[in-house]
């Protein structure tokens, strides 16, 4: 399997989109995380174009940045017509000083501290998706002292689980966010959002699941939101106006996995939308998402050098390479299934039963196992796929290991995005 | 349980070394690691205390610098007269900032990259322990393009498991690091290092897993490695003339924890390689260890603020802290078991069947589950015990959560060893 935008050269070698990757590598060193700019680009036209054709006109998509915070990729947003949801105050901070327009940013999380609701109101953050009571007047307490009317929504458990993977569940009532629907207290922070004179409900938020590949769980969803907010408006007389239901489209790591193409995940979702509303007079509020994974996963690709071969008669082969689990925890943390390929040659004998190390003094600091690889050489690079959600933004120091650079690719030429880290880098808080 | 240094003071508050945590929290904020110097500095004692009395004079112990690096704890092992072991360039840069000398540093890893063992021979490091062939190879290049003598290690697979969770199972043949002796590999390194006229075989270096409680996998690997000792006397004619065996030692994360006291695992540890020494007319060999867990775990206590209470009915209750996977990502990784206590206060009702929750916007982002709070309160302290090792350490950005600032605690005193990441940190690198 290639994700778009990789193919091999006459050269044997690795090109991603139209840049080989040798050459990459002589600039950049190893492990580098390489972007490919136009993926990304058009995965933004085919949520914003479908979203604008099809839903009512202050509807918008929001990237999930935790997949990728950085200056660069906000900037990216913004041109394409974007929202974004943050949550932290970091991923706000980087948003804004990248100049991302404050009022198409929603700010997420279980657990904003009071300083970060402060920074987001003071500068005029679009939405602020309440998890619980105590956000609820805390952040009215803050509004009512700065003076402001802040639109908020609220972040529901609508009772759907569609995941693939136990760590990655939500929407159920066992969760750590949100109000559930069912046992009353989504309707209960509903009304008493209303009696707080500075914060303005607008939206309904939820959030299913992660890496889905079915269109069904997110049809319900907009069928048991759109409930929610007929029952709201019977209990309090209110429409709601904006429905949100969150991310979870899925990226495809390896040959087995088959996300759903962007509008024929949108397409159902947006009929079901249409016609829940017109069976039961519901006024159709505005449609966000939030894809991350979606936008961001397969357009990035992680390349290592080959540091060592190790083959251990009858058990497995290990291969070292110069990154590991600093730099993509996936393996170790969920067992998380990538693609791994020779983007040095693509001819010669198949190596198979090929577990990838990392260089981390761990164990379980492996990339991948059971893995096949065309003739792998010491010096070679290997290509690790689909690696551009949750790969940097979950990167560490492990190890005192400096993060990796990150470059863009586009139209067969390249730019960093985000610097090497250096070791004086590492010490930089050290007293 | 309490880690050593902690209790509550009159007030009900935790007290560190003397110091409420209360006034701490006013000072740093939190989240906040808090780690205390003077358990740091009699662990360290009590190891160097035992080994200079019972070993050759050239033995002495390492500190397993993945465990915990930063400026301030290099300078505490060389006050104390330790060695380290690092991992990486950088946590070499980091020990030779500190001014911690270089013949006392051991550099592992299973893929020491050509640029890391450059710079390590160019700063005279102590012993490169070698981990596979490939690195034998471009370690002696370096070395003769130097014109430099190098003394090594190899590292060796003695094939004794002794472990407490999967992901952190090292010593057996199925593994990335190393040469196991079962299969011929160790003693083929051996023969061929000793072809490379500029590298100096002294040392043999093995590590049979972490967080031990037992002392009878240590002695059977002292056991193993003098065998092999002898072994290659025998089909070489040279003594080996250091024995490293590594890390290991637990540390005490909850009461069901049992760890040995330092003195108890070290005296059979002696007594076994002066036994088999002496039967089998070996050579002492000065003696080496590298204790990171059991020098700085319990040293470290982990402080958060409770943000909210989330009671699910019938489910659990989740209470939400300010830091979570970004600051100890442990329970997420290796469901690995903490001691959670309230901080603020310690009598009132018992709350039981807690879910601790940290602030990532991730349902795996949990510190730790089934735990019981006296009386938790919105605002009220949490501590984390145990937190010395492996925390700060693995720390990452995840959400673009900033790293929180370390102090140390001694005698009624604090002072800032780390200081706090700040949001221009995160967009450092970003172009």
């Amino acid at each position: 399997m290639l994700t778009p935008g990789l193919e091999f050269g006459t050269n044997e070698h690795l090109f991603i989109e139209g840049c080989d990757v040798a050459e990459l590598v002589k600039e950049y060193s190893t492990p580098l995380y390489v972007m490919n700019e136009n993926l990304i680009r058009s995965n933004c036209k085919r949520y914003t174009k479908f979203i604008s054709e099809n839903f009512k006109d202050g509807s918008f998509p929001c990237f999930a940045s935790k997949a990728l915070s950085c200056l660069e990729i906000y900037r990216i947003m913004k041109e394409e017509g974007m929202g974004v949801d943050v949550v932290s105050g970091g991923e706000l901070y980087t948003a804004l000083k990248a100049g991302f327009p404050a009022d198409r940013i929603f700010f997420h999380g279980n657990n904003k501290t009071s300083d970060e609701l402060e920074f987001a109101l003071k500068n005029g953050i679009g939405r602020i998706i309440v998890d619980n009571l105590t956000e609820l007047h805390t952040l009215n307490k803050i509004a009512t002292e700065n003076n402001l009317k802040v639109k908020i929504g609220l972040r529901i458990k609508p009772g759907i689980d569609a995941h693939t993977h136990d760590y990655i569940r939500t929407g159920q009532i066992d969760s750590k966010f949100g109000f559930a629907i069912e046992n009353g207290e989504a309707m209960e922070a509903v009304k008493i959002a209303l009696t707080y004179n500075n914060l303005v409900l607008t939206q309904l938020h939820c959030h299913i699941g992660s890496q889905i590949f079915d269109k069904t769980p997110f049809c319900d969803a907009v069928k048991v939101m759109l409930g929610f907010i007929s029952d709201i408006h019977n209990e309090t007389g209110m429409w709601i106006s904006e429905l949100n239901i969150g991310g979870g489209l899925g990226a495809k790591y390896t040959d087995a996995d088959t996300p759903l193409e962007i509008e024929d995940y949108l397409a159902p979702v947006a009929d079901t939308l249409h016609n829940f509303c017109k069976e039961n007079n519901i006024p159709e509020p505005d449609f966000h998402i939030e894809p991350g994974r979606s936008i961001v996963g397969e357009a990035g690709t992680t390349l290592y050098t080959l540091g060592a071969i190790k083959d251990i008669k009858d058990v497995r082969t290990y291969i070292s390479v110069d990154g590991g689990m600093a730099d993509n925890i996936r393996y170790a943390l969920y067992n998380a299934e990538y693609t791994v390929i020779n983007a040095s040659r693509n001819t010669g004998k198949v190596m198979d039963n090929i577990t990838i190390a990392g260089k981390c003094c761990e164990s379980g600091d492996l990339i991948q196992e059971g893995i096949s690889l065309v003739n792998p050489q010491v010096g070679d690079i290997l290509a690790v796929l689909t690696t551009g959600a949750y790969n940097y933004s979950m990167a560490s120091n492990y190890n005192r290991i400096t993060k990796p650079a990150m470059i863009m690719v586009k139209d067969n030429t390249h730019r960093l995005v985000i610097k090497r880290e250096s070791y004086d880098d590492l010490i930089k808080n050290d007293i």
